[in-house]
């Protein structure tokens, strides 16, 4: 019998870890699907070998920043013995927070989209797996630091962040903004007095939509398998995920007057903003969740791109850094009991948790792109832009042509 | 151990829910594929403001309907009651429900494809959802009105439809034909003589094919997942919608002479078909109802285009709403011991139960696309059907023009 | 409770099976994106039509050859009793073992891709999956013929190959090998001096990445799934599994120099080479096997080409067959106690079995292809090959010109 529970959990843990695996298909595709033509292939190679690097990072330094447990050196036979104890659930948890940690390098990916150079920004993907990432995991997931200890004694509750509205999403997002105001906007984005030059329509609403969904059926890996123990599933966070999904695709529609960038990155909002909450909220609470959010991506979005004149491809930003902050403050509010919640929330401990993941994220997140640029270069040549990122970079085209000679 | 074999059956169906939430992704593509280009947003943009609207519908309506419980209005408390309680069990079992209801508007969307104004059509996604689809639910998997004791007691057995070949493939089908003679035909479809004018092939087998993996693979969770509770799971279940599956796609190649088209839709038919039956037939009779199935889709398909006159993009009347037809026969036939079936079933349940399926889900459907014809609209102007749905509801391409200025 | 577990047995396997059917669309979308746009449809019906095909033979005579177990004919009523007993599981044991036998010829139709029949290819599928994929399933994972007995007396351990590096994959490959040889290379592909004539470079990145990344998800059901059942579920396998798909794309990019189709390849590589022992081998060995898979396929697939002038379209025999005998030494090597493994294998074992898999599959694929070849004819005139598989076998395009007529 605890045998069938280890191989449970196992099990539960894996199938998250599937699923958030799958959404990394979806990073992908959303990032082809809104780039130009000229820059597809490059947005394929990046999130394949973020991935690779982030594993790499993330086992051998990052999850001992944020969890003590350096696997990849196998001090004291550690990763040996986790080979077979509890049928190797430690490993899988692993691999499960490792999708989670590599989803940093995938928002920030879109965000800085068509003018950074290749091994630099893998470089750069690195060091935040390694050390940005799991500096803010460790404290909002690990209590390092007293860090909660401190927000309970304090506020009567700690930062809630269930599935990483904050620890993942705000953070993912306040780090591209960093990477995006360190590499500048592309090669005739704007103007000199500030206007806009050129616009960049997505190169293919059908693959940006195959992102959107990939994303969208593995995030209910993301936020159901949060729990880590079969026992502690919540068919809760399930159904406020559908619902903050919903509320995101309705608001985004009818605010974004129906345009499909929009439309597709509705459900996105809503979902990045109830991971935070997805297990206190009650469902009409997830429900107007998502509505806020994806009113607020589509308003934030044209924002960033016409009057602040940041160059956020994906609006990576506005999705993953604004409703992340949402989500957490709105697990403060959503979820007290006189709001339908479940109680056991502070506002003020969410609003101190993520400001600090937003502080984290973005100073960390500005040294190394500066650190980055300095050394190794950041930015392509307007040259290399202009030609794109596949085949200055690539060398081939999404669509080569049929006969090369 | 209580706690366990609850905590399996949220994993259980919850599992089911994303899979067959990912059909919905299978459905956009399959249109998206079978479509013009000038209609491939159109497409994609429907399929997920339907889910959004269905959602809704059955939340605050439909799954009150069909099984007495309005979960969004939280009368006496249900909705808070369900947060906490079987760890949340029966969210996610409004969740997985939920997921059926909205492949209804997922399968009309393909018949009226090309045509249809936006938001009257997500109107009559709301009534559909919100009225007739959960009125035949009811009757069928809630035994509403005694409908169930009825047949029992006159037959021998109830109406037996274990994954919704009826329930949710033949209504979808009869549904969607009523709005596609509401709507009529695309422009230049069909000359005044009623030959054929224009031909419109799919505009990306690939995208064509996409879909139909994706469906294919989700149904297992739509099929083996219908038992609901981890201790109903029935290997069978699993094994005939294979065979169904295979069946499909054989006599789909061969009666469709290797057409890509009707290759990807095979599979289909065969999973249609089997719904009804598949935790009572054999594999081998689930192989036949999947070869009668295939060839069935192909020969009706052309049929309806070419003397039916009936302007159906995707073929999803002869999908859904006769496979779907077939499938409850069939069940009828190949779940009789004499056939190698378990028994249990009465052909005449069978067939009368189809009939009422196909009467509401008919009646029904005309009765809210004439009504919303009638108030909002329902039929794009000939110039925006020449134009196409993308541009002049969406005001973008599927692949925009590089740039724009 | 036994009941339970053996309902979870049944959720367990499914899972699997779901996931490995999916990697099919991957197997399609890869060939896809890889062959020439003219030949993008006949690359999907290939994969759907050999799913079809592969279960009825693997159900009528496969897996009786393998295990004994003739299902199709219902010997002693066995079919009827395994639909209700133990919840059906052995039904979706056949389906799960099924997905495997089906990848055979997914595998050989990459490297026979642009210039094959369509039927007589079907026919050599049915004889494969019928006979010589089983044949050595088998020897390998059935004992059949004492083998594995002879082996673990002569060596002290049998043939370890956990999830089919090469029963599956290295029995692919060199059946693709055998296959290639016998149709030949694609017209105008080599000059008469043997010099490359054309190129032919991918036509669809984007598909191509989106098959690799279908592969890689499924592939995580296809290893840690055969474990057969939940409570030899090992966290381990998942574990490894993502450190050699990590070490494939860091050796395909950095050796590949950056290449989208190296890089998309490399985690396939990796997770081809890490079937074998994912069970046996610590994840620092996983992330070894992984990176010398990667480099391997990128030097191989070269060498194939442009060497050794085997026209391998896909270069599925680099990927599946070197890298699926890389798998097995190395499962060999890296399983040893000496090397952090867990021991219980033998390299002398592992180069045994998988010489005795790559001989039983080339000289079987040679057989089949050659007399496929003498009775139906196998190759399609250079006329049609100019034409592209699409129109003269299909008679449309992947895209098809927007309006006929």
């Amino acid at each position: 019998m605890e045998h069938l529970t280890t191989s449970l959990d196992v099990l539960f843990i894996l199938l998250g870890a599937i699923l958030v695996l799958f959404m990394h298909a979806g990073f992908a595709f959303l990032e082809v699907g809104t780039v130009q033509h000229k820059n597809q292939v490059n947005a394929l190679v990046k999130i394949m070998t973020d991935l690779g690097v982030s594993t790499v990072a993330y086992f051998f330094i990052g999850y001992g920043v944020s969890y003590g447990v350096f696997l990849g050196f196998n001090l004291d036979g550690q990763l040996t013995q986790m080979m077979t104890e509890k049928s190797g659930y430690e490993l899988v948890k692993f691999f499960f927070l490792m999708t989670f940690a590599a989803a940093i390098p995938a928002i920030v990916s879109g965000g800085i989209a068509e003018r950074a150079k290749f091994y630099p920004v893998l470089m750069a993907t690195f060091l935040t797996v390694a050390f940005v990432y799991p500096f803010f995991e460790g404290l909002a997931w690990n209590g390092n630091f007293g860090f909660q200890d401190w927000l309970k004694e304090s506020f009567g509750a700690g930062f809630h962040d269930f599935a990483g509205s904050v620890v993942v999403h705000a953070v993912g997002g306040w780090i591209a903004l960093a990477a995006i105001l360190v590499l500048g906007a592309r090669h005739n984005r704007y103007n000199q007095d500030g206007t806009i030059r050129h616009v960049y329509p997505p190169s293919s609403i059908p693959f940006l939509a195959l992102g959107a969904w990939i994303l969208s059926v593995g995030w209910f890996g993301f936020n159901v398998m949060s729990a880590q123990t079969i026992e502690g599933i919540q068919g809760l966070v399930a159904m406020n995920s559908l619902m903050a999904m919903v509320g995101g695709i309705i608001a985004a529609t009818v605010v974004g007057d129906k345009d499909p960038g929009f439309v597709h990155n509705g459900p996105l909002a809503g979902l990045v903003a109830i991971c935070a909450g997805s297990d206190v909220v009650s469902p009409l609470g997830a429900l107007v969740i998502g509505l806020v959010a994806g009113a607020m991506f589509v308003k934030a979005f044209t924002w960033t791109q016409n009057k602040l004149k940041v160059d956020d491809v994906l609006g990576v930003w506005p999705l993953h850094g604004l409703c992340g902050l949402w989500g957490a403050i709105a697990a403060g509010i959503f979820g007290s009991a006189a709001l339908g919640g479940l109680g056991g929330v502070s506002l003020m401990s969410q609003i101190i948790g993520a400001l600090v993941g937003v502080l984290v994220a973005f100073v960390g997140g500005w040294i190394i792109y500066k650190l980055v640029q300095k050394t190794m270069g950041l930015r392509m040549s307007d040259e290399d832009q202009y030609l794109g990122a596949d085949l200055s970079i690539h060398k081939i085209h999404a669509n080569p042509p049929r006969e090369e000679f």
